[in-house]
């Protein structure tokens, strides 16, 4: 019986030839990632709870202080200082104020066929690279960072076969939103979304990032993509080689298939308070926004703020909204300076801010009050996400969120 | 008997020929700020206080969002509803996200001769173009919107003679908090320092600003400095006239007199927790340091970001420490863009912000934790005024806090 992707990725950390879902491995980790959300959670429980602390491998371990970036109170002022202590005695590789955890390591350290864990849910990203990346809670951190393994139940695998092209003006966001909708956010729990197809082919390595990244609001473990030559060329442009390139075997077996027209998808928004709870965007056109956020690992790479800056070049955010845009990365950041897109969302009247988790985080930056609506290219739209309880988060495209900023109201761009 | 400019200032705004200090006068205001500090609980009283709720002159306001930019709690975000929707109602003119108060009124409104109130302490700063600027509390800045009037008790002058010229790598900076370490925090309580002398004609309305920024420092009423070709040039280049260009009269009194040699002054550093605890820098050299800031309304223009960035360029900001660069304004921003110095700062490492007051506020963005050292061009370095109560804050001027960053520890550049 063949294996998929993400069956052979885990069949190489586990040392066996072939796994199948349902077994249960103990498998070597390649990297663990670890942001500012709690790694002061898994240095206390090192210092504290071990009879003998010990780092398998720090070479392994990455650091990122992404979520309060700046520190915003004491507290995660000495969170932060924990952490950034901790990777200095270790030599643990650390990384502050450079962007998003995941955007960080997609441009730093994925490489296909590694196994992945990370202390964030939205691990789940580095499928786009044909590695198998999962989030974990501090604990499970904690073993794989004492032990340099973990355990895996393997998941079963779920095919999406794309076809066709995404339509002008309508974006991967879009089309994995849809999907999400159509699904449920329970309908992948705790298995792995595995995109194929030729529609796959025609996504770069940022689309698959985004389908990727929202593939957890589905409940699923992973999501992830073939490593093809799109995935290596960026890959090369890094400087880095791949662990292992798979491909599932034509025999694999799926627990489901779905097929997905890309041609068929339409702009659309996930209302308050669900990622699942998804309309076409025409239905919700006219509601009124006090604030639109750009960025996240999710939407804030060049690509889409290439896109946001050519909606809003010469144009003005409406009054009375507050447009934040947050690169995912100083690269991003970097690159947009050059691109002159920094220039042009500064001269709209928007709030660009340095790179960091920022708005789609809520706890620190663009937060919204009592009954505030905003929209949003971030990963979440949960009650309170973005502040207060009664508030609400739309997510929308990177097209969509622009377009409304300048509009003052939901809208199509 | 002749009258000082301060004096000049609050006799035309009582309507008279002549006031001495002491006297009590009720004036017109030119002009009267808020920002997010205070301004929701100025709009609370508005409708729960008054039986008839009224403006003067919404023409006279300005509202400006600056300390909380983005909202960092849906507490701050509906006091900057409460706000923003006060402001649209009343057609105040509002600002939201482009800068600390003081510059954007300095950019946009200031002009030689007016009595302006603001909302904040730091309103001093509008004496760097002859004009009176004085920070009040809330339910005084509600009189004065409520009636365009308020009520002054003239205070006595302090003239300081500036001669000579500051040293190559000795910054306006240096020279004001070695005036108020000399004189301490209370040297001037309620009287105007006003600088004059033909040093003061070699400094830039930016540097008159460091000056007359941090007089509230020294315990001053107000900073002030005549309207020369310098400040009349500023205000052209900003499309603006002056309301009256004063002169203090050669018989006019001072309560007292201090000359000063700026070519004797050397770089200071202010030690926690006092303003006035001044020494020369090379005796602090070598405290190790977490954190540095370079902005705020004291020292966060385009000439700080120059020096900054003059001394980073092709360096590092040293490992485990942030190095925050906020701009003072957008203006600035732009303009630091456009002379390629957040490349600079991005490429040392340096996490440059959105203008706002950031860590000089001390509540939202760079806050430092339990034992931390900050050292900053920050206003105040008063306990906890960045963060955590054992906290310690250093104040220095752009070319030290720099120097610092790279270095990892206090050093002069």
């Amino acid at each position: 019986m063949g294996m998929t992707i993400a069956e052979k990725i885990i069949a190489a950390a586990a040392g066996v030839d072939h796994v199948k879902p349902g077994d249960i491995h103990t498998v070597n980790l390649d990297r663990l990632m670890s942001n500012d959300g709690t790694t002061h959670l898994t240095v206390d429980m090192y210092h504290n709870k071990l009879t003998k602390p010990r780092i398998a491998d720090p070479g392994k371990l990455v650091f990122i202080v992404d979520h309060n970036v700046p520190a915003d109170n004491p507290k995660t002022a000495a969170a932060q200082k924990k952490m950034r202590d901790f990777a200095r005695e270790h030599k643990i590789d650390f990384w502050e104020g450079k962007g998003v955890c995941h955007q960080i390591m997609m441009e730093n350290y994925v490489c296909p066929g590694e196994l992945i864990f990370g202390a964030d849910s939205h691990t789940c990203t580095y499928g786009a690279l044909g590695a198998f990346g999962t989030g974990v809670g501090c604990t499970d951190f904690l073993y794989g960072m004492v032990t340099g393994t973990s355990w895996v139940l393997v998941p079963e695998s779920v095919k999406f076969n794309l076809v066709g092209k995404l339509p002008d003006g309508v974006y991967p966001r879009d089309l994995m939103l849809t999907i999400i909708g159509q699904i449920g956010a329970n309908g992948c729990n705790y298995q792995v979304m595995e995109f194929c197809g030729e529609g796959a082919k025609t996504l770069s390595v940022n689309d698959r990032m985004v389908l990727c990244n929202l593939s957890v609001e589905a409940g699923a473990k992973t999501g992830i993509f073939e490593a093809d030559e799109t995935a290596l060329e960026y890959l090369e442009e890094w400087g880095r080689k791949p662990k292992a390139v798979y491909k599932s075997d034509p025999d694999a077996v799926y627990a489901r298939e779905y097929t997905i027209d890309l041609s068929t998808i339409e702009p659309v928004i996930a209302r308050p308070d669900f990622v699942d709870d998804v309309v076409p965007a025409k239905e919700v056109c006219g509601v009124k926004i006090d604030e639109a956020f750009l960025g996240s690992c999710n939407n804030g790479r060049i690509e889409e703020l290439r896109i946001g800056a050519g909606i809003i070049k010469g144009k003005k955010v409406a009054e009375n909204v507050r447009f934040l845009v947050v690169p995912a990365s100083l690269f991003v950041y970097k690159q947009a300076l050059k691109e002159g897109l920094i220039d042009i969302f500064m001269e709209s009247g928007a709030i660009v801010m340095n790179p960091n988790c920022s708005v789609c985080w809520g706890s620190c930056q663009g937060v919204i009050g009592e009954n505030e609506v905003l929209i949003s290219t971030g990963t979440r739209n949960f009650k309170g996400r973005a502040g207060h309880p009664s508030s609400k988060v739309y997510l929308g495209s990177a097209a969509t969120v622009t377009a409304s900023a300048i509009a003052g109201e939901i809208t199509l761009a």
